[in-house]
Order: C-alpha cells, then sequence, then structure tokens
C-alpha cells in the first residue's frame, strides 16, 4: 500500500509527519524543487509546519505530479481547493484508475461550485466508492506538537474508511470513521465561513457571550444546511454533534490557529478583503467558501441567514457592522 | 410591578444592573449591612462586578428577606445554590404567595438534587406556573461592560416568560423565551459539569483539536440526558443548538471568565480538590452539580460517561489523567 501526498502546505506536512511516524514510505508531491531540497538537507519543511521533523529515508518527494500519482495507490489530496485545478492540469484523464482518493481539502473547486469528488468524477472518472475524505478538528500544528487530535475518514463503505484509517492511527491520532461522505466534506466547507464570521465579530469587539450564542446558531444553521443540500435517506439519524461536524466548527471558530478567525478578525476590524489578504499573505478558505455557498444555496434553499449575512460582508462592500447588526436578528 | 433581587454576588449585581438601566426600582436582599452601607456610599458593589455602578436612588436595600419578598411581586433568585435552603430558612411556607418567582441559578439543591421549582414547590408551594428561569450563556462581567449578551426566559407560559424578558431588554440585552422549564435548567446543572472538565483538560495540556472534540461530544452527552430527563411530549421538537443549550456550554467551556473552567484547570494541574477550593475563594457549581447529576442519573439511566468520569475525579479520587484516558475512549 503506497501512499502519495499531493501538496506541502501546513496540512500536507503534518500528514506526511503522521504517516512517516508510522513507518510508511510516501510519494510526496511538492511544486518547489528548492523546498525539495530544503526538506532533504535540514529533514523539515522550511515553510511550513517546521518543527515537524522527518525520517528522509520514508520520504520519496517530486514536483512531478504524474509520477507521485502513477507510482501510489492511496492519494491523499491536500492543496487548497482554490489550487486543485491548476495542480491536476498535468494529469490524464486515466491518472486515477484503480487508485483510491483521499481529499483533505476543506473547500469547493471556486470556479464551479464542487466538492472535489464532483471534480473528480467529471474530470478522472474518479468513483465515489474509490473516495474518501480526512477531516475533522485538527489544527496541524497541534499535529506538530503531538497533542491528541481525532481525525474523521468518511466515505461510502465505512470498512474500507476503516482500513485506510489503520495506517493514521498513532499516540496522538484517534480516527473515527463516518459514512456521509457529502455531508462531512460540506460541513468543512462551512464552518470556515462561520468562523471567518467569528473573527469578524471579534473584530468587532463582541464578547464572549455573543460569541457563543453566535457559534451555537451557526451549528443550528449548517445542520440545517446538511440536512437539506443531498438528500441522503440516513440524514436524519446522523449525530451532527460528532467531532467531524461540531468539534470541527469549534475548533475553527474557537482556535487562535485559525486563520479564518484570523483573517475574520481583519475584516471586523475595519481592513478591506484586499488589505487582510495582502498581509496575512494566505488563502481563508471562508472567504471564497462564503460565495459557493451562497451560489449553492440559490438551488438548496436553506435557511442561512448568518452565512448570507457575511457573504454579504465580504463580497458585497456591507460593512461589517452593518451585516452583523443583520445576523443579531436572528439568533436564539 | 416590583422586583426583587435575592443575593449580591456578581450575577446578582449584574441582574441589579439591568433591571436599573431600565429604570425599574428594585427591592434588592443583601446579607451584608457594610455590603449595603458600601453600595449606598460609592455606587458599586466592592465585592462583585465593581465596575457597574448604580443610580442608587433606585435601590432598596435589605438585609431582611422576608421584607425583601414581602414588598416585591416578581422575586429574582441569584445566590448559589449551595446556599438557597440556608437563605430562605427565614421565610414561612405563605411568603411566595401570589408572586412570580424567577430563578437565576444554575445548580440543583445539593441535599436533594432538586431543580429550584421542585424545593420551591416543597417548602413554599410555589406551582410551576407562576415559576420562571433567567439562563443563557451571560458572563457577569460582560453585562458590566455591556457587551451584547442574550438572556433566555423560561417558563411553562411563554406569553408570561414573554411579560418578564420585557423588562430586561436593554441596548446590550436580547431576550429569547422558551417552554422547556426543566430542560434549560437541567442544562445549565449540566454544563458546569463539562466546563470543569474543559479545565482539567486544558490543565492536563490537552490542545485546542481535543478540547473541541471533548466539548461537541459533551453537547452531544447533554442532549441525551435532557431527553430523558423528564418525559415532555415535545423534547423531540427542541432546538437544543438553542443559546440556552448549546451557547452557554460553550461560553462556560470556553470562556477565561468561567469559574468552572478555571477550577478544572487547577484539578487539571494536580491541585487537590480542597486545595483549589481554598485557593480560589469560591464555589464551582459544577463541582457540586457533578454528584447531584451522578446521583440523579441512577434513575434517568442516561448515557453520561464524560460526566461520570468527572464525577470519579473530583469526588472518588480518581486521577485527571487516568479520567481523561477513559474519556478518550468514548469521544467520536
Amino acid at each position: 500500500m503506497q501512499f502519495g501526498i499531493i501538496g506541502s502546505g501546513s496540512w500536507a506536512t503534518a500528514i506526511a509527519k503522521i504517516l512517516t511516524d508510522n513507518q510508511h514510505p510516501i510519494n510526496w508531491w511538492i511544486r518547489n524543487t528548492d523546498t525539495i531540497a530544503a526538506i532533504n538537507k535540514r529533514k523539515h519543511n522550511p515553510h511550513y509546519l517546521s518543527s515537524a521533523y522527518f525520517d528522509t529515508s520514508l520520504l520519496h518527494m517530486s514536483n512531478q505530479i504524474a509520477d507521485v500519482v502513477q507510482q501510489s495507490d492511496i492519494i491523499i489530496i491536500a492543496v487548497p481547493s482554490a489550487y486543485i485545478q491548476e495542480t491536476f492540469a498535468p494529469l490524464n484523464a486515466t491518472a486515477f484508475a484503480g487508485k483510491k482518493i483521499v481529499s483533505a481539502i476543506k473547500g469547493l473547486v471556486p470556479s464551479t461550485n464542487q466538492l472535489v469528488n464532483e471534480f473528480l468524477l467529471q474530470n478522472f472518472n474518479v468513483q465515489l466508492s474509490d473516495y474518501f475524505a480526512i477531516l475533522g478538528p485538527c489544527h496541524a500544528e497541534e499535529v506538530a506538537a503531538e497533542k491528541l487530535s481525532y481525525l474523521t475518514f468518511g466515505g461510502l463503505d465505512e470498512s474500507a474508511a476503516a482500513d485506510i484509517a489503520l495506517h493514521f492511527k498513532t499516540d496522538y491520532i484517534n480516527t473515527v470513521v463516518n459514512q456521509d461522505i457529502m455531508g462531512v466534506q460540506y460541513a468543512a466547507v462551512l464552518k470556515n465561513i462561520y468562523a471567518l464570521g467569528a473573527g469578524i465579530a471579534h473584530g468587532l469587539e463582541y464578547g464572549d457571550n455573543f460569541l457563543s450564542v453566535y457559534i451555537a446558531n451557526s451549528a443550528n444553521e449548517m445542520v440545517g444546511f446538511l440536512r437539506k443540500v443531498k438528500h441522503e435517506e440516513n440524514n436524519n439519524t446522523i449525530n451532527y454533534a460528532a467531532s467531524v461536524y461540531l468539534g470541527d466548527l469549534l475548533v475553527t471558530c474557537y482556535s487562535l490557529y485559525s486563520r479564518n478567525r484570523t483573517f475574520g478578525n481583519m475584516i471586523g476590524k475595519g481592513y478591506s478583503v484586499k488589505a487582510a489578504q495582502l498581509e496575512l499573505n494566505m488563502v481563508a478558505e471562508g472567504f471564497n467558501a462564503s460565495r459557493c455557498v451562497y451560489e449553492t444555496n440559490q438551488q438548496v434553499q436553506a435557511n442561512l441567514p448568518i452565512a448570507e449575512n457575511i457573504y454579504q460582508i465580504l463580497w458585497n462592500h456591507v460593512s461589517a457592522a452593518t451585516g452583523f447588526k443583520k445576523i443579531e436578528t436572528v439568533l436564539i
């Protein structure tokens, strides 16, 4: 069972650490050859999660994505959703035939509003039975620090998901399996919007009391969307308090590691979206997600006053204060 | 409509601020005459929430509880649950006849494991139709700072609860009404146990990722208890993501204002229960609540592995680390 990892950001680097801590050799696609050279020399990724050190004898790094995919049986995709199309452009349509794909992406494909599995089906004929998602409340920084974290492995076939999960179980990673492959992905998209909003609220100087009301109501709004977006037969029996849904929302809204919260905080303090992006030099997934979900919800028709007001703040020049005055009125 | 407030801790003081900000005169029972003199002289409570200043012409303070009750139509009880029996000992059995009682207590009567309404029914024949609860995520410190907060008014009769809520609506307080008078009170008890546990986890140096999983699972466990504890006909239609349930759990688990979290943190760092109590010089409601709920659950038979492990840590000399190793195994 040969693992491949696509991407070298902090989450990709955390996954590489988990698998190599379990003595799995990995094929690792890294775009920049200087980064590859630096990891070989210094045994850590100088750009992201640099406190995680590697046994480099387990790392087979390459900047040729077609080679990495071809040599791997299980391919873990861990690039920001905004870059997925560009990253996979060099691959031919049969590149993933016979392989299992595990998405670690917490976002939709921006130009199409597709989930990653929908994109992979359309472009590479990847079937949902070969597709899995690694999600859950897991800031990479705490993986580097080996703080106990829980990862959920979503997949239509629970036993296949459990087989993959086995390779990720370590002293500091507990694993959970979940069949709701669509729902867990949408939850991961939505929570970034709400976390960005939590940051805005903090920037506007709302306090802890308000934040807890906002986040509780966000959890409710998220579940309303998940129940409507895919007409899964079992979606009334899903436990939406599980860590992959509510837990991930909480850590993203509350943790100071959260990029979405940080980005939102700047918006709340009066930075423009562009200024916040330039200042932070990063992609806050919740920014694009707010537009994708707004557009997706034109069909889904869930009741999303919180997410839609955040969309209006981020994309339609509604002031943060005005948007949150509207949000105040819908909270219970 | 004459309001009376029983108690002068931080939450009682916050309620006095809210009502007097709305120009309501209040009868205020304060045990200590020195405190009464200090408030008259300095226009603030020197011991609690001292940044809140009062128009003392609206305050009718007394250390005679029978007088305060007799002169009031709506009596707000805001003493720690451990002191309720002692506080009400001077009152005769008909003291509350014809009055509405509003509990702001987030705990059970320790020696009987009763909710406040059950205690009041047994000792003063207060009917549930005359009983209300003010609850929700609302640390008093943020009331003093006039940060927007949401208070929920629970009562069997929604319109009667709404009538009371009206008097509490200010620029910085939004109000919500809820008919689930038993459920909201039990939620307020349970969340203190989970918050105390969150503090223990923090003291044990678990990180943000784990804490979010722990709190999400605690929310689920709390709802499981609420669904079982009272066989309300409508308890499958209750929205347990409302601020009075999930919001209050979140603020109590996450806010640095939370006494339960602070107490738990000391336990997690290795202090004994006795040492933590002496050091903090305060009652952490979650400590007694863990025992009350453990005992209550002998009848209710809800599945409470998190709360029961916290009880074992606090009351049965199980080490914090051992208790949390067990909790780790039940989280999803």
